[in-house]
């Protein structure tokens, strides 16, 4: 960067006007936005859905390795991607952060040529926000507004038994990338003379650091009249995600190791780490896809979707939830997520 | 506290069932609560308004003096006000909090105490929110969600010139709180045997440590039928606040020092400290009234409201802003209120 204006030159209302004045208004809904005490949305006729994450430097990203554009986008992506866990669309957002003063402008302005890109590709609003100064780090939290049809929202609660379970995408890319890149900075930090070799890795890479919220799913489930009977995104992994689907419904499952979708280029590079590519599926968190459960009478709807597998069903509760390998091994499926008290 | 349960031992799911296991819903328009990827909210007739705040320890809040109950409890508050400043009512918030190992479970039920407390005082549900480990100190963001009837809401720009400007209760208190807060400390910090002299000061700590949201002033309006042409909540002082008022309405203003609202404790304070009330008054933040305009032909609505004073009236812009001493001066009236960048 070349240029460096010291946020305080503008204070923090001129700061707010500066990163919120190229956003445009995309939604009808939104009746007043960022510049006042509060934003004001008519979602008259649609229920509203509401969701939030916190997100902290050191906990959940390391500005060593993330580009503070990928960063901005992503910050706004895994809130979306919540919204559309409850087979709604995203309207609105505001975005918060803390900075500290080694943040300069263009710094700041990256992270919102993100946080717009995300907001323009899902024709979201940035409604609001707070900003402030940190003497610890970089916090970013955002909360994303949606809406749904009365009534069409899908809760985590609401699978039946016999009902199939299924995922888009692929699964496990984001864990590896994480993996990769944290032995790549080991490796910068020892010899600050060697360049980070992601050669070949952009596929996993793009996974961590640009992950998509699957709108695309959505709009898939409303053309084909489909109502999951369940639903959430997968932002701890599959493992831990399925048993939340159980235990909400009342449930256990079955998976079958075979069906869980893994990118070629996931496997090579679980290959490369002397990692087992279903293990990272299974517990890798961060690949924001969708997993929900369908009626079985559903399954020819979904079949010619390339980008939806089945990977099992959903059983009595005493069946307990298992994992049957190709081998013809069955295992118990535990959560290993991701946890954030247990960094 | 005697007992220490260590949050690591709930895991985040066990962590939010926990804290939230005692919100019961008080309004109907909840459909959907915490425990899935959003919360869904039917405010079908209504429109929806939207705020956020972070605070950050050692920004906002100095957990040496401020119980963590009392910091729950003003979390919510300094959100709720935001709402009511848009002459809305509040009716859920999400709640997100970045915590550190030194905190007990003990010690999150205490801030979940004043959260709670809070939002039963102002019939608010609690419906989603993040938790999340923090290696920076404790953090906290709050979106708070409201609803009012079709363009009712108030902003900040629609304020007229001739138009009264007014200001419930008084001001000042929570900055001279904050001034005995830092000077206790100071002392304490030098001599722990020293035990902190608030005695009589228990107004101003209250105005600090335990602020009210007004939602009396919102239902004072509604039964009176007025409808403010402009209005903001105080959280920099009123000088700036007055400020952005007149800055985005396009409009001056003159204020007439006498008519500032300052409780006698404040006064009495404010001598203490050798400092000017009315300087404590204008420019000092966190008294969470209600900064707003009427037409004149409202003032007779108000007379008789003790909680409500007039304190000057809009001008034309080019007049400026000024601020009419008991002595007969003329001063510019700028903003030194509280800037988070200026820390």
């Amino acid at each position: 960067m070349e240029n460096r204006t010291e946020i305080a030159e503008l204070g923090e209302f001129g700061l707010i006007e500066h990163l919120t004045k190229n956003f445009e208004i995309q939604n009808a809904s939104t009746v007043l936005s960022v510049g006042d005490d509060a934003a004001i949305i008519d979602h008259f006729g649609k229920q509203t859905v509401l969701s939030t994450d916190l997100l902290i430097e050191g906990i959940h990203f390391d500005l060593m390795y993330t580009p503070l554009k990928h960063l901005g986008y992503k910050s706004v992506m895994v809130n979306l991607s919540d919204i559309y866990a409850m087979n709604a669309y995203p309207t609105q957002i505001t975005m918060s952060i803390g900075i500290s003063n080694r943040f300069s402008l263009e710094a700041l302005n990256e992270f919102y040529d993100g946080v717009y890109l995300a907001c323009e590709k899902h024709g979201v609003d940035l409604v609001g926000g707070d900003t402030s100064s940190s003497n610890k780090g970089f916090i970013i939290s955002v909360t994303a507004i949606g809406e749904v049809a009365p009534n069409q929202f899908v809760k985590r609660s609401t699978a039946q038994k016999g009902d199939l379970i299924c995922v888009s995408g692929d699964l496990g890319g984001a864990f590896l990338a994480l993996t990769l890149m944290e032995r790549e900075k080991k490796i910068y930090l020892e010899n600050p003379q060697i360049q980070p070799d992601l050669e070949n890795e952009s596929y996993i890479v793009s996974r961590l650091l640009k992950p998509e919220a699957r709108k695309e799913i959505i709009d898939f489930f409303e053309k084909e009249n489909i109502v999951p009977t369940s639903m959430m995104d997968v932002s701890d992994g599959i493992s831990s995600e399925v048993l939340h689907l159980c235990k909400q419904s009342n449930l256990g499952c079955v998976l079958y190791e075979e069906k869980i979708p893994i990118a070629e280029e996931s496997r090579k590079a679980a290959y490369k780490f002397g990692l087992d590519p279903t293990v990272c599926a299974l517990n890798g968190g961060e690949d924001y896809e969708l997993i929900f459960t369908l009626k079985q009478e559903d399954h020819d709807k979904i079949v010619l979707n390339e980008d939806i597998s089945v990977i099992g069903y959903m059983t009595d509760i005493s069946e307990g939830c298992h994992l049957l390998t190709k081998g013809g091994n069955r295992f118990p499926v535990t959560a290993q997520g991701w946890n954030a008290f247990q960094q």
